[in-house]
């Protein structure tokens, strides 16, 4: 149940106030956040911070300001840990498990090139969801045809879920790979990830997931999702574009093969060959962006001074609402669960005999973002046989609230009074 | 010749104002921008810039602000390609043949595993220098482990040039790929380009450049250098962190086969297959970092606004300046050219019986800030035989100033003292 107050601010945001984008134009309506979030002031303030005041080449440096980049790099990785529940027994953070990346879908290339290279034999399988990101799918198309594997792909009932019976039929004793979509960033359902995980540790196979949609939505524990490797990225929740994550158990980022090669990542090098550094350094070849690192830093924090229960919780309200008014228009479809509680941030939907593109380019004449396209999952729209391959899709973050939502939901009127008024 | 007012603004800066680190920290003596420059306030007001006022995910949106976004990120790679000549004959710069990377190290890795697995087969050989950074040698020493290929190495006269003869020698029938770097991030020398470029083309190999410590420093024209690609880093001259360039002719570009796959990289995507989209996007997997990208743009603006050649100028007459006062102490070994107008912002040296890493810890304690370690070229340093494999490095740019020079070698009599004393 919400207090009062929360009602309060779910009518109007308390929070569009520390967005600067959105505080500045108050005519944008800003519903495309599972693409990319808008930034706090916070992660603003925090990047320009680093370069005024620590701006070096973190790492190999022994003077103060480099010594200061260092940390920054060093505090995010423990943050990070922390935010996404990688702790050890004691609850210390496990910062040397946070591999920086550029974006998530680096951070899946490097496993499917590490880790997928060194552990794949011909007939063995990975297995991957028919909901999966192009990001999360390619990476292994290409993986399995150098090595010889077998891609599989886990397809979903009439409900949108991928069932306890699909799961033990696709996934077998020849998986060495499952990598799955925590929450898929067009239908916005959540898998049922401890489910997946068991049945692929029960047949030997290391379990990779997806974060990039839930880690900004949800409460995301790493170990209650038992995952063995999970990828994200820093833009989806309010950090800066450029940082990517990968989070891994230690004795599983120890023993895979590094993948980008240069500097910062070996202890030596001579003509004929080089010894790796230790995890993380391993996987990060050259500069890191240790402005970026800070600034994401700066917005965990923000995240948590708001606390992501509340955020889970208001964003479920929002999902919730955004779906029920789509579904109760009489021209549009809403593709995916009509329970708006199972939406998570986005909504995806199309009006009867407009084309997705339209219905966007229309909307943005009132100031209203949303997405049109393939969302970049291609495979999931041809498996559920959506017309033209393409649809609008809606996404919430806590920043917005219901009456974005109205706007937005007035606006499809507008589009359908334009085409058949 | 300088003018008078030049031979003043040499001795006292005018430009570290635009620079906030340097403006609000005259206690600071920065040296060593070979490993990354600071970042003008042009930078940092534009970095805010795109996120106050055009944040989107770039590429596949329809609304105002991702196009914004779009248009952001189609500019600079303009820009880009303006400034490092990549123009076509009537003039007009060649974006499409700029690439975005992480850093130069992630442009270099690109390289050897796009064109270097597609290309080499069993005894081709791959022909770099022993002055390599270790970004442009351990992707190297990789793809030639993977295709049977051989690593050749170019190695320095007595006076720490590449000679003809070495060229020649080297660079025979066998090479499919050369990739040197344009200038050492140690010695600070510059290789003869166009030589090696043109050896490489009579004997049918690819000429690849690391311009890292080039571009920043020299008026670098692709054309002129008559290589095929070239890699380099926003932040080595005013950039932000975590945005890296690959510029490529675009007939080799074509060929190559992607390296990071994913999202935004395809035209389609089936559930057995995909089909790529043109260059560039073809190499830009995921989100890319449009706020990066944006404010590298204002960075060059900046830039052009001093002026290629002064800039080029005035870090000459620093760098002369830098290495005749460290060539006068006689406690002090310069390691390179001993004529400074072969330097290209970078000296390195060591003190005589100090380890370079006691140098630069005393030095910061007078906020001067200076490298000291392997400068991630540990064949450079055994091939040189250097003492303790390390060595301290001191480079300048623009915004130095002499008075920056004199508060150095202060700092280092300081050292001798206390270690002597």
């Amino acid at each position: 149940m919400l207090s009062e107050s929360q009602l309060k601010d779910i009518e109007q945001s308390p929070y569009k106030k520390d967005f600067p984008l959105l505080a500045k134009n108050p005519g944008i309506t800003f519903l495309d956040s599972a693409a990319t979030s808008q930034r706090p002031e916070a992660v603003l303030a925090a990047e320009r911070d680093f370069y005024e005041t620590m701006n070096a080449n973190p790492l190999r440096g022994l003077y103060r300001l480099s010594v200061a980049a260092t940390a920054a790099i060093e505090d995010a990785r423990n943050h990070i840990a922390s935010f996404i529940g990688a702790t050890d027994e004691a609850g210390k953070p496990q910062g040397s498990q946070v591999v920086f990346t550029r974006n998530a879908s680096e951070s899946l290339n490097l496993v499917a090139n590490s880790l997928g290279r060194s552990v794949l034999r011909p007939g063995d399988e990975v297995v991957i969801s028919i909901m999966e990101h192009h990001s999360n799918i390619i990476p292994w198309q290409q993986v399995c045809a150098a090595t010889g594997a077998k891609l599989v792909y886990l397809r979903l009932d009439d409900d949108y879920a991928i069932t306890q019976q699909e799961i033990e039929e696709k996934i077998g004793p020849k998986a060495k790979i499952v990598s799955v979509t925590h929450v898929s960033n067009v239908l916005g359902v959540e898998n049922d990830i401890p489910a997946i995980a068991a049945r692929a540790h029960e047949m030997g196979a290391y379990m990779v997931v997806d974060g990039a949609q839930s880690v900004p939505h949800l409460k995301v524990n790493v170990r209650e999702l038992n995952c063995d490797l999970m990828a994200f990225s820093a833009h989806k929740l309010g950090g800066p574009m450029g940082i990517g994550v990968l989070w891994g158990k230690s004795e599983i980022l120890d023993q895979m093969p590094p993948f980008l090669t240069g500097g910062e990542m070996i202890d030596s090098v001579t003509e004929t060959g080089a010894v790796w550094a230790p995890v993380p350094q391993k996987f990060e070849a050259g500069t890191q962006d240790a402005a970026g690192s800070y600034a994401f830093d700066a917005d965990l924090t923000y995240l948590e001074g708001l606390g992501m229960e509340r955020i889970e919780q208001r964003e479920r309200e929002l999902a919730c609402y955004l779906c029920d008014s789509l579904a109760a228009l009489d021209y549009v479809d809403v593709i995916g669960p009509r329970d708006g509680s199972r939406h998570v941030g986005a909504v995806a939907f199309n009006v009867h005999g407009i084309h997705p593109h339209d219905v966007s380019s229309i909307l943005d004449g009132s100031g209203i973002c949303i997405r049109a396209g393939h969302h970049c999952a291609q495979p999931l729209l041809s498996y559920l046989d959506v017309q033209m391959g393409s649809t609008c899709r809606a996404s919430v973050a806590f920043y917005n609230d219901k009456a974005d939502i109205d706007r937005f939901i007035n606006g499809l009127d507008t589009v359908w009074t334009i085409f058949n008024g």
